[in-house]
């Protein structure tokens, strides 16, 4: 299946699939991870970080010298060929700290401005959820397979998740709250783990505030390509400027229902 | 470093590993659980539940026929050795159904009364943390190690990890706001998967409450063999009779702090 894409953005994203996969585990629950306790110190999981978004500039710079490039640790190269590199390398940095299988390495692509190609690679587990624009990919234990979210289209069938609720404050916690107390389910812990459990049709919604755009832009065209939507709570389009909120679930009509409850109406 | 093991029942529970992994990995990530809604119907993780358990018990019942067994989904049956079993096939229910590579499988031997032998597997990630009483082990894409928990002595160094704040109400609630304010990180979201990382090393505390024997009992000798310290809220002993909180921590200065900080002084 992997064999397929033409797309050459996408061929070097599964190309650097096990490079940075190698950057981060060396990292991942070591000593110096685990010890690691002085905040304005050296910081392994940045270590980590950085090993993995060099691997990933270091390829694209080879490949496609025009495209622009933006990352969380080397911040923002622009480009002029249309195309702009999106880049968390690990996303779920608390995650990664305390052993949790659940962090992910993100890389998007952006074509004049709209996200276009994503990829969540998970290194310990072996898995990778991917999209080239039309299809969402999962490669990993269970074998390679298409993602498609699920049909749920009420609140009072969906389950829920975020990272954490004590994230969300002042008219978003209460926002947060509607939306929770109108579901069947919620659960607490995943970053982007759990968008890609949404594309995979496993949970139903996933709602985050105070996002960085490396933070979510990777996982628009996954989730889009399954089927799901995902906006800001505000129903606004994601963009690449500034921090941001999401609301991401398996159908427009839960969609709607959800930035419903977020709006408190 | 596995074949080592002269305690006849850790090889029981070494020997059923990759059954019960069979078991509970045909459900895993399956239509059939995606799909199920229907609270009063047929429910796939019970279904899992009981085939896992089943295997175990079978096993038991082979080798050691006048063992007592104490498992979540088929009761107890009282034994005559002074060897007890203790078994939860799919601790984690939420994580199960939601796709998240953190539930476990827990099997745990307590030899006149007191908890000796434990594991908790990990079927999809290909994890197991287990104890002979004396050491405590893991298994899995790492490579064999042997378990240690941190030297974390206070609140304000520590790591916390709970199911769901949500979980607590009322005296508890505010028991564990008290504690969590104390700590330098908390996170959210692991059932059983949280004590294997307390035992490992990766993170400093687990608090819950509402827990059943067979949530806790079989992870007991793996904390208490990796250095780690564990008891109830109120500081007794994890005991085979009724629903209890739990309070594990990587060594005993930080299971006081943490018991202090619970009732409130």
């Amino acid at each position: 299946m992997l064999e397929e894409f033409e797309d050459q953005r996408l061929r070097l994203i599964l190309d650097v699939h096990k490079s940075v996969c190698d950057a981060t585990l060396v990292h991942f629950r070591t000593p110096v991870a685990i010890d690691n306790k002085d905040e304005g110190g050296f910081d392994p999981v940045t270590a980590a970080d950085r090993a993995a978004e060099s691997v990933i500039r270091e390829a694209i710079a080879a490949r496609f010298p025009d495209d622009g490039i933006f990352g969380e640790e080397f911040g923002s190269e622009p480009g002029r060929s249309g195309h702009d590199w999106v880049i968390d390398p690990i996303d779920g940095t608390r995650a990664f700290i305390s052993g949790l299988p659940v962090w992910g390495v993100l890389i998007g692509v952006l074509t004049h401005g709209r996200p276009r190609l994503g990829a969540l690679f998970q290194p310990f587990t072996g898995e990778r959820f991917f999209s080239d624009g039309q299809r969402s990919f999962y490669d990993g234990p269970g074998g390679p397979r298409i993602l498609t979210a699920r049909s749920t289209k009420t609140l009072a069938e969906a389950t829920l998740m975020t990272t954490s609720p004590r994230l969300f404050h002042g008219d978003e916690a209460r926002a947060f709250e509607t939306l929770e107390t109108g579901v069947r389910m919620s659960r607490y812990g995943c970053d982007c783990y759990a968008y890609a459990m949404l594309a995979a049709g496993h949970i139903d919604m996933v709602a985050e505030s105070g996002l960085n755009p490396y933070d979510i832009l990777p996982l628009v065209p996954i989730l889009q390509a399954a089927g799901a939507t995902v906006t800001q709570w505000s129903g606004a389009p994601l963009s690449i400027h500034g921090k941001q909120s999401a609301i991401a679930a398996a159908t427009p009509e839960l969609h709607q229902a959800a930035i419903e409850a977020l709006a408190g109406s």
